[in-house]
């Protein structure tokens, strides 16, 4: 990335940022809406909400960069003293403001009870700083210049702060470091493909724009391709579509989405356009290749249902397999994925039937079917019956997941129609 | 919490943690670790790979703690530099170790392909350091000490990290930062109520123990109390054990399990203890029921399987409801839930049925019967049928998992016996 590009640094505040259990997430909202502007986020850091500790972090951070976003401490408490120690560390002072506390006292008059004292202080505001406001709740915000330094001062809660960026900040944050243009990035989705065969495919891309940073991404069963341009809104787009077009070139259909498309929600689309409709019978997923179906909204428009099959007599009953086949191949095996497909796609009276029986873990497993061993299989209406042998890595959650994505995959090459899945076979 | 303990920094490397999608939580982990020696986290920041920034990042953090933990940046490649920069803020040389460098060979011998000589500067040392061994991957940890700061580097690949502070760094900053004792944290777990009901029960704990910070959590059904001891084991340990008997005072059956419990492993260490079985029929929760049930391993002892029936004809085929029921009440009703819950258990063959059918939203509702609305039921084989009526708050996502939590909280209520569900349905 280029170092001539004005750079910020983020700082959240709050001593529960600093416990175990909760960590700052606000960042990742800035950092987007920072690189949109040209903005490059060189540190983040968090700090708990003691004076000391606060004010030697403000003074770090604008140290380390021009332009600091600050997240947090701007309540009513005593514990809330970003605005405070902020002034001090620009050495402004705070002054009363009666319009903002006659808002404040109208904003509990609404809601039908008198202003709390502890409230006053949020109607102190930093002398010089341009006010943010707040519809979203009763803190507002700050922008401090002192020519050379500029801090904004944004509430911890989301969707205030998101709501104060976006609505004013922003703007304000772009006329104060003009940039010749944005970073921009775009996602390309890939998925049911080990990450060494997209890796190896997409190599000759990596080469021609070797300037641009390209990062792979892989999440059992997903394979994200991240790349950013800088410049322009016109001469980013069309050089994320230069680089789009590269891997598209090489990758082909293989790429199901962009950005924030989801695997489940492009196969809804597909099976909605072609009018069919499907239903699930999974042993080891346990239900989760349904309920990731049903994550998308809208989903009962094709999805009728499934079995979890955990049971072999479930697997008899409701999916439709031969206790013999059961009995010969057992359940985890080629033969009861196909009778599976194939019976829950005529239980339901469906387009195509789905089924999924592995072994998950972390017990269960032998040397002949260990554990990570899953059969797929897709049965449709022309009597195609299409099956994968996986055998998937990691510990239980991640071979679920895997399966799932796998599954999913399966189905949107299957729509796509055409002799694909043969290809899908020999990977 | 005392001023008087020992304090550390985190800090975390790696550009793609300044980026918008992945952010650090190894620092988590670690919080967790340093607590429990009685060492407090005072900040923690991320800094990119550039050797200026990362030289400053780590400056600025020995400067505000004695300890510094740093995570990632001690791979093979160019941009891997945690361990050359740290060593130049310590003032010390790298020395190459020839056993290191011969462990390395060999590791790579037996993957059957020769060392790149990229990775020979992972035999390179911090003089007079103490090398960490990290058995599951290639990278070595250090802990580097001046007498006045401590520096331990960790890699940043999570179990890696974990391995390699359990193994041996925690030992280690033990014996050069002892403490008079470890801050131990305790969480209640209560799932299936209402937060607000939980508050009003809790008031008069929290005003007997103002003195020690407890913490309310909620999330989509499940509530999470959690407070904190500090002192010698022994001594916590019985703080935490009385704060806990006076929660439990109040809270009774309602707190379900402590700390790593999950509610699916309670419910599941129930049904396997009675000896029962157990089958489940979802309409909006998906195939998300049956799917947390047996995110537990070791489910297939007790959980036979189920049915998402989204579709209507699903609802009569597999779960046995009349279609004039269907047809009167309409799919999301009591009296569909019900004929759920008892043809999902006679089609299994199992002891316990248990019906969800509602509206997940974002579509779907009407003024009589609005995004939210879920009706849930259980059937047994005594003939007893539970029924509730619940009007979730959120969008589809929360509104599935709530309902998830609220169906394994009756499942727990009525393994454990008694009136109880009467009481559970009055709330």
């Amino acid at each position: 990335m280029s170092g001539d590009r004005p750079t910020a640094s983020i700082l959240a505040v709050g001593s529960e940022l600093l416990g175990t259990s909760r960590t700052d997430t606000n960042s990742l909202f800035l950092t987007a809406g920072l690189e949109s502007l040209g903005i490059q986020v060189v540190r983040k850091a968090c700090s708990g909400d003691g004076w000391d500790d606060l004010a030697a972090e403000v003074r770090i951070a604008l140290e380390r960069a021009p332009l600091l976003i600050v997240t947090g401490g701007l309540g009513p408490t005593d514990d809330d003293r970003t605005k405070e120690v902020v002034a001090q560390v620009f050495g402004y002072r705070l002054v009363r403001d009666e319009e903002i506390l006659a808002r404040l006292k109208e904003r509990f008059a609404r809601r039908g009870f008198p202003m709390p004292k502890v409230n006053e202080k949020q109607a102190d505001v930093i002398e010089g700083a341009t006010v943010l406001k707040n519809p979203r709740g009763s803190a507002p915000g700050y922008l401090v210049d002192d020519g050379a330094r500029v801090a904004v001062l944004l509430p911890g809660v989301p969707v205030e702060m998101r709501g104060m960026w976006t609505d004013g900040a922003a703007a304000l944050v772009k006329g104060r470091f003009p940039s010749a243009g944005g970073i921009h990035r775009r996602t390309l989705k890939v998925a049911g493909m080990a990450e060494s065969v997209v890796e190896e495919k997409v190599q000759p891309v990596y080469a021609a724009f070797s300037g641009d940073p390209v990062t792979i991404l892989a999440a059992a069963g997903e394979i994200l391709l991240q790349f950013t341009a800088l410049g322009s809104d016109g001469e980013t787009a069309a050089k994320l579509d230069r680089i789009e077009a590269a891997f598209r070139t090489v990758l082909g259909d293989d790429i199901f989405g962009r950005d924030d498309d989801t695997l489940e929600a492009v196969v809804g689309g597909l099976f909605r356009r072609a009018g069919k409709t499907l239903a699930v019978a999974e042993s080891c997923t346990g239900g989760t290749l349904a309920g990731r179906i049903t994550d998308a909204p809208g989903s009962s428009d094709f999805f009728l249902g499934g079995a979890v099959t955990y049971a072999n007599e479930a697997k008899v009953a409701l999916a439709g397999v031969d206790p013999a086949t059961l009995e010969r191949a057992g359940a985890v095996s080629e033969e009861t994925a196909r009778e599976m497909a194939e019976g829950i796609r005529k239980r339901f009276g469906a387009s195509v039937g789905f089924a999924v029986t592995g072994i998950a873990g972390p017990s269960g497993g032998t040397l002949e079917k260990p554990v990570g061993l899953v059969h797929v299989a897709l049965a449709d209406e022309d009597g195609t019956v299409v099956h994968r042998r996986l055998q998937l890595p990691g510990d239980r959650a991640m071979v679920r997941r895997w399966t799932t994505s796998v599954a999913l995959s399966m189905l949107r090459v299957h729509l796509l129609g055409g002799g694909r899945e043969e290809r899908e076979r020999s990977r």
